[in-house]
């Protein structure tokens, strides 16, 4: 599969090099009280020299550290958070940290026991996804254990937070269907007044590009989403179609909804993008391999994992009490064939993940903590 | 989103049906000293009575568990793993037991250290996926943490190992396209001399399908992959397409290959079913919502995340050696789009996850371990 590293130095490496058996490399990884100091020295030389990276466990005993950070999230197998986790698991490998998910799939209870330290003697610290827990019930919690929050749907400013600039991102994506000539733009995904978070970000963001580009904001044109999963989009979709005006190009939160809507529009027999053109939201491998492939924006996801593992890390390692950070990673727009007619004999994207290509990112947003 | 159940009981509660003080409950199930016995008693008569499930740590402290199992999956972001990874996390979480991913990313030298202990001091056992790593070296392995072989790249008599028969579902899936009247049915995932597990299984029961039929095993009609992603589908679809005499059908060894040659199909303007009818294999979600529908087999996941976590449950409870069992779990042939024409009005499957249907299992093989 991937890594075209060198092989990894391993504990026998280092035994070799500082002209030691494996066990007394152990031992000083393991911190034992039993190995003469110079020996110590020079395997600890070694270590250094050859970058090996000792066992998780003895590594992070001696930094007072459990080698443990919790990843919790609504869900592993919604596409978005695989990819998240992928990314997270892999950093926090990098920094010999272990992962320990918890899913929350929409439990209240398990979030509010997860943040009143449910893991906490498990663990360094945690990465969190909020998904029915309210800011207060986060402001309120009686552990002290780090967290570092992702994602949109809570934004509160006592916390570490790292997300994409949401409005900017909406707006980037129904900036691209104006710029393409449509003049009907619908939305997909808006959730009424109990919205916040993203659903009410990429509406306001949305609404902003129409406004600057001087078209009306039709209230008729903007699909409610009870939930982000293709069979809503499609339904979103086909009440959209129903007008007696209805839309030329229409901008999905995320790519679940723009695959159903997709879906949609095919069974009435229009055409994607000539009738209709999509983008979605996340960059979901799925959209990569749909039939036509699906212009979205594409959050960084690998900076998402970076920067929360490096706050999450800040956090651990200081003794000092640290004010909070509020972190925008940057996104892209990948224009893809929902929104652009290409030849038929296009090449097709990657559709392995493991393969993701990073073209160079138009970073509309970039740190700001 | 999902669980019905009314609320769980909660640590107040307890203390509340007990008579004490949630400090007082706190200690009974952290196996405080200090807890007069009458009042332990008490306490745990309440804890049973509401049926509530105490803070893991304590809970697993006094079975002398660490409380956390390792899933050890090649990579999360695969949809297949990520469904996987999905079920065991809320199977284990119903035993009380967290779940600590390591994704190897088909480094074998990090398959080669979990197999060894890197995450021993912290676990009580693991669920391993290989992904490089010989049954030979499964065998040498230096630690004596209990492990589950899930999925099918080793077959290994020595250890517990969790599967669908791979055999069997490859016939089931090409035998469905031989009773749709197909005659050139080919198989894209062939792996050449270095196949094993699941590539060499599928081979084979599409072959005993063919065989039983009376038809022809053409060689020509058998697509190879180096890996199972959807461009490589792609790539094996034109190669079919190109014969003199092109297939007619195809069984794709997984879900991946199977968009990526209807991505190839569809280029060249051929129609699905119509022209040719494709079978897939994982029924991962976005089979669901592809244009066509992807009929596929599907492994029933949370069987063996479910058996999986029991295999290793008994392992670690046990303080006898067990012998190894080889179970196999259920699969189902998922009949969509892609091989049978329906009016264009149908309603589209969920596309959600969370709302994944589960229909009456067809069970080919059961329980047999």
């Amino acid at each position: 599969m991937v890594r075209g590293q060198a092989r990894r130095p391993r504990l026998a490496d280092v035994a070799a090099r500082a002209g030691v058996s494996k066990k007394t490399v152990s031992n000083v990884v393991n911190n034992h009280p039993f190995v003469a100091e110079h020996t110590r020295k020079r395997v600890l030389q070694a270590i250094e020299e050859l970058g090996y990276q000792p066992n998780l466990s003895a590594r992070n005993l001696a930094r007072g550290r459990t080698g443990v950070i919790a990843l919790v999230i609504p869900q592993l197998d919604m596409p978005y958070f695989s990819e998240l986790a992928r990314h997270v698991v892999e950093v926090a490998q990098q920094r010999s940290w272990v992962v320990l998910i918890e899913q929350t799939l929409g439990d209240k209870d398990l979030e509010q026991e997860i943040i009143d330290g449910r893991l906490c003697r498990r663990i360094d610290g945690m990465i969190y996804s909020p998904s029915r827990i309210s800011a207060a019930a986060l402001r309120r919690r009686t552990s002290s254990t780090p967290i570092v929050l992702i994602g949109e749907v809570i934004d509160d400013a006592t916390l570490d937070h790292v997300s994409i600039d949401n409005v900017a991102a909406a707006r980037t994506a129904t900036q691209h269907l104006i710029d393409l000539g449509r003049r009907r733009v619908a939305a997909i995904g808006a959730m009424g007044r109990r919205a916040r978070g993203a659903a009410r970000q990429r509406l306001e963001g949305y609404q902003q590009a129409l406004t600057e580009a001087g078209l009306h904001v039709d209230p008729a044109l903007i699909g409610q989403a009870a939930r982000y999963v293709g069979e809503i989009g499609a339904a979103a979709m086909d009440q959209l179609l129903d007008l007696d005006d209805p839309p030329d190009a229409v901008f999905c939160f995320t790519d679940l909804l723009a695959l159903g809507a997709l879906r949609s529009i095919h069974r009435r027999g229009l055409r994607v993008p000539e009738d209709i053109a999509i983008v979605g939201h996340d960059d979901i491998p799925y959209g990569r391999i749909a039939v036509p492939s699906l212009t979205t924006i594409s959050p960084d996801k690998r900076a998402i994992a970076e920067t929360a593992v490096d706050l999450l890390d800040r956090r651990v390692s200081s003794r000092a009490t640290l004010p909070p950070r509020r972190v925008h990673v940057g996104f892209q727009l990948v224009v893809r064939e929902s929104t652009i007619v290409r030849e038929s004999t296009v090449v097709p994207e990657s559709t392995g993940a493991l393969s993701t290509p990073r073209s160079s990112a138009r970073r509309v947003t970039a740190l700001d903590g």
